[in-house]
């Protein structure tokens, strides 16, 4: 097997996400990093890529440069992450998809809900990998938790009840602070500020584990900080394609709270809630028996929590390993396309363009019916109506 | 000081609320039970009514009966308990206020508005005492809170999160068991179920740790298991009369939530987290700071916290003494009215049937809501408009 | 069924125990408090007893008067709480006793093994009940993980791990503050402080779950603050009468513990830890399985748990309701020889003179042992030998 | 800044913690993966060190040949992790100490004190580093507790609780498993089972944190399962060099307990409590205030803690992670060498040969203590004395 190549776009020197990026790229040594265009001045991106050991000329000064670059050369990478800000996001993935290249998108994937179908479609055409970081799905429990609500462990899912909320924003004093106020202001954020930032790893995740997609929604956003246009606070009832109902709060005015991302899962015959702060225990409890605590790493999982288990019981495995497990999942599917075999469907987990745009979907829906009291709406992507 | 007398309608042998009202009236020593009516078949509520101690001349058959006997003695009870189901409490509390008797009421006070109303008018021009038992309202630490936020300790309040979630009525083979089918039968139950059961100590916890009233809702209500016409789940969202958002989400088919009511607050420069399953603990962040673990019972907490506080820190305080302080504070109220003094303002903290109809407004707004996709409606008793 | 009555002798005003006693007692309506000789200052106890409801003739200025007083009535009461400092126990538990009445010491029963001795003896002879407060055995689910170990649940006993840490006496600064420094004086505390204070209540629970005594010791003991002469931290480690062996760690100086008692128990098949300060979860291991949540209230626990049990699930009962328990067992114990029968026997778990004893052996052991540098010592009463 | 290299013996496939010595090493990429002799099997280590991506010729058959390999290439191995069983570390340590290499030798460093004291000399005659992998000592609020004891936050050290307890051998039935068997044998494990293998790791971190050595110690020691020789289940008491006191328990036979590493450390003016299985949490109580929640990655914290934490606040990190905080202390180290500078004082954090020796005499201090009733005696190596 040889090693697969990777490279970056974004995630240039002090951003937030790009360490985790290159420490789960390069977590299992499955990708080599290879080539990057880490910063939006050329500068500073190209010096960061050689302090971070890239060659010379594989260390770009702009994204397009890159694009130029690998394109034409034949040891381009296997798989291009677009780690940038948002509003850039969809035209770097088209480029790089129409270029050949397989891409791993931050999220938001894109700004509006055609870009979102755009670029689906381009997936589609070019057989090109989408994918689109929902990095917390990544988490071996949560994959067990899917696993468990796939072979029918806790029935049909009634209610879902998933929550992400910190309190990162909650200082009044700190919001015109141009580092947390444009993420409030539409004319640069679109038109969701604390949905599209955490909202939708929810939503992302209560759908992936119930195998559901969001179909209908009501929202109640707020403006707790009253100068803020955009909401920091949103309260979303919503219907699953599967019958489940669903509520998800979100809130970065929450103090107190770190960063709460949670999931309950209830059905016929069982009960399932799990939290990314302490993500190495999933509670269950069949019905009428007791609340079980289930470890990360125990014996009798699920294939889809063992594959995405490293270290024995007992010790913890934090996010990198999570955002790692994405990786994983893509070195899989990127290798079994070139050895012209099936992947493991196990490995078959990455979020896709189709989440991304199902994810945007949700957020205009969220956007109109928050404007609306709450008017119940349609959150699927056109496409998919 | 004269120990004061107690009588109790409903409450008989079995019941599931009875034994924690003789917990809670008997816990200080401020109350005797002397009467009582105590079960809807006259012989046995005689019969339990003696085995409890009761003289055979107050050990009454029916609560008739009882305003009769107690009516005319010189040694009438001090305080009425009715304890009975929801459907009996409008007319037995009415009759006893008027035959001028203190009343503690069970929630629901009443089942409508109207009749609401009716109880806040009586109380008033009797000038008896209508409390109402949001006994969840008597724990230390939920009476810290709210000394805190009146202090203003955590500033102005922007959101607040109440949940009361359980799994008791999620098993669908025993949904038309009598003993759960009734609750969901509108025949029986009137207009809501989940949410005129244990959705309104919640919503009252809201409003009793914020001081602030619910002015409009939105309610997002299912009925999980098909069978039902009432909720079992129910999702809420509302504004309150001091500015704050508010999220609220009851459920009864929560499999592995035992009896998950708790309640996070969260201010300008503070937030507030509490569980009523671990009642000893209160979570507080002050903005910018650290998690502060409150144990009840520490040294400097609000006279109304130590008030309602019995054994010293570190050794769990639970329901029963929680309970036992609505009763210590009617005690009190009842004590100084016959002497004629002001009442300890630590102890002025019973939920009054202000707060019983205030619930009952709020029932009827969720139902109205629920049925209109969510429409926001005036969560307002009339008279309070 | 009559009332029974009840005396207490200290528990005067501003006493620690005297109100958990009071709330124990008065808890279940099974006693009235009818005497007391509530402080050392008799005019303070008078005025105290009257303040609590007390007849003036039965409200006391002192033991012995009290004694006089109702060994003389027909009246007399059921049972007398000996709830005074510590060196008084002997002498008025002894007095009670030989005078006819049901004795409840509060630990430590005696000052040294000899008078320990001799109160089992004199309990014997007069055929009274002398019961000994250690009041967390009273927890509903302390007395379920004794009738789990009972019946086999986890087999044969190895190990148990028991813990009683606060940080109360942490501070060096109040070292020589009176309330505090008497307990480290040996002139005053005996010969041992930590561990007779609280490391016994961590071994009695050792030998009430396991059904267990302890029969060989040795100690660490430090003087964690220099001018203590008694040790504030300890560590003994033991045997059991049934192969078990122990560890136990006491500690006044663990700053951020409250009231840390703990007890762990593991056996061949599977393992129980429970912790005071939440008292209404146990977790259970089975052998190869799961960790499990065991609730207080659950359906299905043994008997000895439901008669300890008073509210519904999800609701917390707290320490009061613990030594309420220990009054229910006694007044059950008390009712059983006025009506000749024998005793509930889930209600036959108060603790006795002998664990009061035994205890005293284990304190002597202790201080013993700790001297001689952790030399392995008897534990056991010489009359147990 | 060139990237290091990196060479590993032991830690073939199935092995338990070669992956973690990988992705520890990786995590970062400070290391290249270059050279292995993998597994005791020639040929499956050469395959598997193939399969990793290892040269053919740098895929070695055992460590001599690994030694003669790399010793003669310019482009050797910067550093070699020798993560074989115990009995061949001191051999193979030795010898890439002599041949020029820096070592990181897993746990235990040596069988005997001897050879401890061997390394130890050799290690500073060829000024070549030898680390020990105690490493859970990299969790980033495991070196804030050490960064915060230094400075002095909770005074004065009186006493230190260490834990290190599991279930993993708790099956009677499982005992005679070859798998499990060696380890309580003496003819293969030396003289302590149980100590040897997790008791050492909490006592490393005992005096990690404390920057305190154990001086004397006394051992209880016992085979819970009959048919072992050596210890599963050891209570350690010692003293320090500082003069804190310390408590050890370690235990295979916990049933119920996952890996139980947990430390408390009780100073004159504050208690820290930090447990290996929610490493991304530090309690704290300061003298007479409140405990207080530190999370890894919250702003302020120590510069040896910030090294140490790689994603933000809010996301857990685990085990990896603080391995990789090992292996990148050692870049750190060896980049500094090469670079003629002083390195990072907050990266100089590495246990080191001197530990691993202090480990050894511990172990054999424990099993003379232990088979002596618990005679206190010199856990010092000699050398040390
Ligand atoms: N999946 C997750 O959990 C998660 C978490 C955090 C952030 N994110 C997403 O990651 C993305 C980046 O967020 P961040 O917090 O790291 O932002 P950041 O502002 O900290 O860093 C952005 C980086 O991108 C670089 N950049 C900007 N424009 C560029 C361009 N045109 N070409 C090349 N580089 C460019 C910047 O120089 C900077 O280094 C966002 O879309 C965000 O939503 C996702
Ligand atoms: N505040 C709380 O937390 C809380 C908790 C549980 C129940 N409740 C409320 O308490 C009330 C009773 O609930 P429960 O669960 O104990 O019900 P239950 O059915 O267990 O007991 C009701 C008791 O009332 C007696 N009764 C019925 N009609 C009577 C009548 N006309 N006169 C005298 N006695 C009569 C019955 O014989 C029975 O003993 C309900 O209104 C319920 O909503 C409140
Ligand atoms: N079981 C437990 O959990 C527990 C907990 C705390 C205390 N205790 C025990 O309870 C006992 C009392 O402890 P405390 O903390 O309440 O002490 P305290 O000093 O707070 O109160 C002692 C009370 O006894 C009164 N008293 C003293 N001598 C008397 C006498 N000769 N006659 C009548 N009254 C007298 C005092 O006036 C005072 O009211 C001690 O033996 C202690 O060990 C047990
Ligand atoms: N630091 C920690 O937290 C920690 C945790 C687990 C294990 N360990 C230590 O790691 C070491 C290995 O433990 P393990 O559980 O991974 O053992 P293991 O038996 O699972 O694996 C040992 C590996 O070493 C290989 N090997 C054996 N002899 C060899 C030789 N002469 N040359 C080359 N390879 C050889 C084996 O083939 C196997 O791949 C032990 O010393 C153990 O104490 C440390």
């Amino acid at each position: 097997m040889t090693k697969l190549t990777w490279g970056m776009i974004g995630g240039g020197e002090g951003s937030q996400i790009g360490p985790a990026h290159r420490l789960g790229a390069g977590l299992d040594g499955e990708f080599s990093f290879m080539a990057g265009a880490l910063d939006h001045r050329p500068d500073a991106g190209r010096a960061y890529g050689r302090a971070l050991g890239l060659d010379v000329d594989r260390s770009y000064g702009d994204w397009r440069e890159m694009l130029d670059g690998e394109r034409t050369r034949d040891d381009r990478v296997d798989l291009v992450t677009v780690a940038t800000p948002n509003a850039t996001h969809f035209e770097i993935t088209k480029a790089f998809l129409e270029g050949g290249f397989h891409v791993l998108c931050e999220k938001p994937m894109t700004m509006t809900v055609a870009e979102g179908e755009e670029i689906v479609n381009i997936s589609k055409e070019t057989g090109k990998i989408c994918a689109v970081n929902y990095g917390y799905s990544g988490y071996s429990l949560v994959r067990h938790m899917k696993a468990m609500v796939a072979r029918g462990d806790i029935g049909k899912i009634r209610v879902v009840v998933a929550e992400f909320a910190h309190g990162h924003h909650a200082d009044a004093a700190d919001a015109d602070n141009p580092r947390v106020r444009w993420r409030y202001d539409p004319a640069q954020a679109g038109v969701s500020a604390q949905f599209a930032d955490c909202g939708i790893h929810a939503m992302h995740m209560a759908s992936f584990v119930t195998g559901q997609e969001v179909e209908r929604l009501s929202a109640d956003t707020i403006s707790a900080i009253g100068s803020r246009v955009l909401e920091d606070d949103a309260m979303v009832n919503f219907r699953m394609s599967g019958g489940a109902a669903g509520r998800l709060w979100t809130s970065s005015v929450a103090i107190g709270r770190q960063h709460g991302l949670t999931l309950q899962v209830f059905g016929e015959t069982g009960g399932l809630r799990w939290a990314q702060e302490q993500p190495n225990q999933l509670y269950y409890m069949p019905l009428g028996q007791r609340l079980q605590v289930i470890e990360r790493g125990e014996a009798g999982l699920s294939p889809e929590a063992d594959r995405a288990s490293r270290v024995t019981i007992g010790h913890s495995e934090g996010m990198p390993l999570a955002f790692a497990n994405i990786y994983k999942d893509l070195a899989e599917a990127i290798q079994a396309r070139k050895e012209g075999r099936t992947m493991d469907p196990a490995a078959n987990l990455y979020p896709r363009a189709e989440d991304g745009l199902r994810s945007m979907a949700a957020v205009f829906a969220v956007a109109e019916s928050g404007k609306a009291e709450g008017k119940w709406v349609d959150a699927r992507p056109p496409m998919f109506r």
